[in-house]
């Protein structure tokens, strides 16, 4: 009933810690995951089979560079028509793709999570809308610490070098001035409880108007 | 039927020239301004009777001190109880208040806009929902300039010195700390269609709510 129409296209950005992957879980919850196509810039790293395996690691992961843009940019195309994608996963113990992918079909919303997303300019045009959240720096770097802690096995001495040497210059030189072209800035993200609605309100709205024309 | 609902108390805050008037309008306009009881932050202009003509320009209407923010607050708090309001018509060429009020009805939506709302901690807690308009401030003068160039008779240099001397200095002491309160910072503010659809979003989905319980 609704394929006829175009998806509306949402993509979520702001630094590590700043509570965008909240926001998008609450998102899918709230509108129910069946109604999005949901994509993660960091599906898209790129295969680092090159590299020797101790080299690696040495890679920046933070860089725009890093990760393959043009083909989710193919992939948020192909949703936009209507199309299923397959789409790669990715292993960060090996920095690969595995041989399976995650099979995604065509919805009305399509939600885009990253970091980058909007420092990239192939990806920035096709959100129609552009949402930023926005977190003090010290904040987002405990959240950092605390994950990278307890779910990664890092030690505080690692988690320092990483965010000083990578991290923190790439928030400065990308994440930050990309910002601007944001639509919403939502101070907190997830926790934001008064900006969530809003975002929800806003594509249920559309959602009622396809059912309702 | 609505009548025992706690309104919702929308503020639009920002710096001078940010688009938050026209914010403000746009939301009048889309959602009904039959729907919306609007209240402006520079109606409770405090009055300079007590000061000779000729002083009263000199005065730094900029500063929160010149507003009566209290009495702002008593009326809030009276529409939120479903009270009618006698809000003050201030006259800017003397800087005192006319003879007339402004009668407002109560209504489910409370939409208050000014450039200090936020700043005004008694204030600042009656918003359920906080948006911060957010605009560069080059801008916020420029267009600031041509308001006051055409609609208020000012010359380029009287506006000049007005906005060095108080508006200036007021925004980074008060209007851009504030924006640390908001739920939802929009830049460009009433020209951000994006955003404006969310906001509206927002409060249709509650006045739809009421009306399907």
């Amino acid at each position: 009933m609704t394929k006829h129409k175009k998806p509306l296209v949402i993509g979520i950005a702001g630094g590590s810690g700043s509570g965008k992957t909240t926001a998008a879980d609450i998102i899918l919850k709230k509108v129910g995951s069946h109604r999005i196509a949901y994509l993660q810039h960091d599906s898209y790293y790129r295969e680092l089979t090159n590299l020797p395996i101790n080299q690696r690691r040495e890679v920046n992961f933070d860089h725009p560079d890093s990760l393959e843009s043009d083909l989710m940019r193919e992939h948020i195309m192909a949703l936009k028509e209507w199309k299923a994608i397959e789409v790669p996963v990715y292993d960060f113990t090996t920095h690969s793709r595995t041989s399976q992918t995650l099979h995604v079909e065509p919805r009305r919303v399509i939600l885009v999570e990253g970091i980058l997303i909007f420092a990239e300019p192939a990806l920035r045009s096709l959100f129609d809308v552009k949402i930023f959240v926005d977190t003090d720096a010290d904040i987002r770097f405990i959240r950092r610490l605390k994950r990278d802690l307890e779910e990664r096995g890092r030690t505080t001495e690692m988690v320092i070098k990483q965010y000083l040497t990578t991290v923190r210059p790439m928030h400065l030189d990308f994440v930050e001035p990309s910002k601007r072209y944001a639509d919403v800035i939502i101070p907190e993200g997830g926790l934001n409880e008064v900006a969530m609605d809003m975002v929800i309100a806003r594509i249920e709205s559309m959602l009622r108007d396809d059912s309702n024309p």
